[in-house]
């Protein structure tokens, strides 16, 4: 399906009261996304609260059956058992579904698209377009330009993932369990499994199969997607860790031919959406707090294996909820609707 | 050198007041190691501080050049610069140094050990035996047996390292950030380079060879020299969390032959040191703040690489004031002594 070229378009965001939906607004704010009518749409109880957008209030409607009437675009993050029931009908009212859930991902008629890497397979979609998983973008933006000079054959990642993967309440409880830690109190996991505070844990999502966790499953099978590859050997160790909402990666990458560290450097600071952050006489490289709120995935501990010569070590930072969910997922509105706007703003 | 068979001996504790010293205390107390005469040993500042200690009260004394007369043990856990100077004069007077500073471990003169490993080593020294750095040694604890009975070719690792690596002050500091952040005001680093209250960094040690920093290397380098090989590639990033005193790694093994699941658990099951704690079903694997005042490495996600037959993964936590530093050291002084207390008590 193709978007019928307007001046500007009627957009709902579903699920606009959680992290990733309340940033979708922000971003289409900050980038000038062309809105004829924007609507809000949450759960019942969600009912009436309001969002400023561009120098109005907007009051959050409940999502039904019948809201997608005249809506162009969705841009869908509550949940994938809601996108599984509500994108089919927005689809079949016109619109144009844009899943930040991993309800479709793997669908073969579904294209999983991150704009700097495969923006062209979103010609070929039947309404909805798959956003990633958070980590999986974060770890796949450096890595698509290297790979194209060079083939990357093996990827060995261990990531540090913040609390906001798991949406705004896990935020709270990273906060609040932290205020009761300090206090001397018992922290009380109620969103994660878990202690968040002062603690980290593999990743609260299902284990599946041969004991790796869901989370890491996404990793391995959304690379072989986007990079229309199955030639890569992809594992992961995936783990929660005390941060807001930024994720770290430490990547290491085993190429087809010795990385030149010199061509490495070039390629990534010339690479959009990638910000190289490697001091080594400073010790500063990339950091959580430092990429949150930023647009770019910060690259920095760039370095070879003495050991390996075809492998290369990066350290990684993104943030989840921008470039990892509702960035991502507004550049796949701008592609849809012709927008000229640069990858990097 | 060996120590002269006693009923009890006296100790000297090299920086008693330090996060490790006062842990090595502990230890002493715990395991009832047969001390006679214990002495704490610090600088100026903290003299007259008072321990508990076996229902005794004992003062710090400032450390001296003759602060060693009638030692037996000296734990020492001040600084590789204090060690430099006094362990050789701790020596001359007739004491053994169980050193846990960086000063010798990769002398050539002096043993570098790991009791679940290479106890023997020990008896090869000349006064100094060193303790490994805190990752080495939770990380080798649960490789040592595996190693034994399928040979590791090759070791890709990740940390996630708690602040107690970088002293009292830094656990300090981690809280005192976290309070200030909650409380809506800066962070002001003064122990660590950057923030660590909600974020995390690329390890604070100097960057050396080729990119690496100075606690990677260490892991590299001191594997070789416990394991008593070259052969395994070993390469690392080393990274710090916010989480108080126990440190985590998620560790990529490649072995010489496909592992055999079943048989790596129950090597580690078996495994001094080590326990295993990995279920699946419950999502409840090694995490810090349980590693935290244990004597044991915590082990699981023990998985296959179903991309690499002879690959696995594990992820460990261990306390790093406890296995990492302090109880390494007393388990080395049992040896000495000829204690046949248990390795795991």
């Amino acid at each position: 399906m193709k978007l019928r070229k307007k001046k500007a378009y009627s957009v709902a965001i579903m699920g606009a009261t959680g992290a990733v939906g309340e940033e979708m607004l922000g971003i289409l704010e900050q980038r000038q996304f062309p809105v004829s009518k924007l609507v809000l749409l949450a759960s019942a109880r969600s009912v009436g609260k309001k969002y400023a957008y561009g120098g109005r209030e907007i009051e959050v409607r409940e999502l039904k059956e019948d809201s997608f009437e005249g809506i162009d675009i969705v841009l869908a993050s509550a949940g994938g058992s809601i996108s599984k029931r509500y994108a089919p009908l927005a689809v079949q009212a016109g619109a144009i579904v844009i899943d930040n859930t991993s309800a479709f991902r793997m669908d073969p008629e579904v294209p999983l698209v991150v704009p700097e890497i495969n923006p062209k397979d979103i010609k070929k979609n039947n309404g909805i377009i798959a956003n990633p998983n958070c980590s999986t973008i974060i770890m796949l933006v450096p890595l698509w330009p290297l790979h194209r000079a060079n083939k990357i054959k093996r990827v060995i990642v261990s990531t540090y993932q913040a609390a906001s993967g798991a949406g705004a309440k896990a935020m709270q409880e990273l906060e609040d369990q932290s205020r009761a830690v300090l206090a001397g109190q018992k922290a009380a996991p109620q969103v994660f499994p878990h202690q968040i505070a002062f603690n980290l844990f593999s990743h609260n999502s299902a284990i599946k199969d041969e004991g790796y966790n869901e989370e890491e499953l996404k990793m391995i099978k959304e690379t072989y997607k986007i990079f229309h590859t199955d030639k890569i050997k992809v594992t992961a160790t995936t783990v929660r860790v005390p941060v807001y909402r930024a994720h770290s990666e430490a990547i290491y990458v085993e190429f087809a031919k010795e990385p030149d560290l010199a061509e490495v450097r070039r390629i990534l600071e010339s690479a959009p959406g990638v910000r190289i952050v490697d001091d080594r006489e400073k010790n500063y490289f990339p950091m959580p707090i430092e990429a949150s709120g930023k647009d770019d995935v910060l690259v920095g501990r760039i370095r070879r294996d003495p050991t390996s010569p075809k492998g290369l070590w990066l350290f990684v930072a993104g943030d989840q909820l921008r470039k990892g969910a509702a960035l991502n997922a507004v550049q796949i509105a701008e592609i849809l609707c012709g927008r000229t706007v640069p990858v990097r703003v």
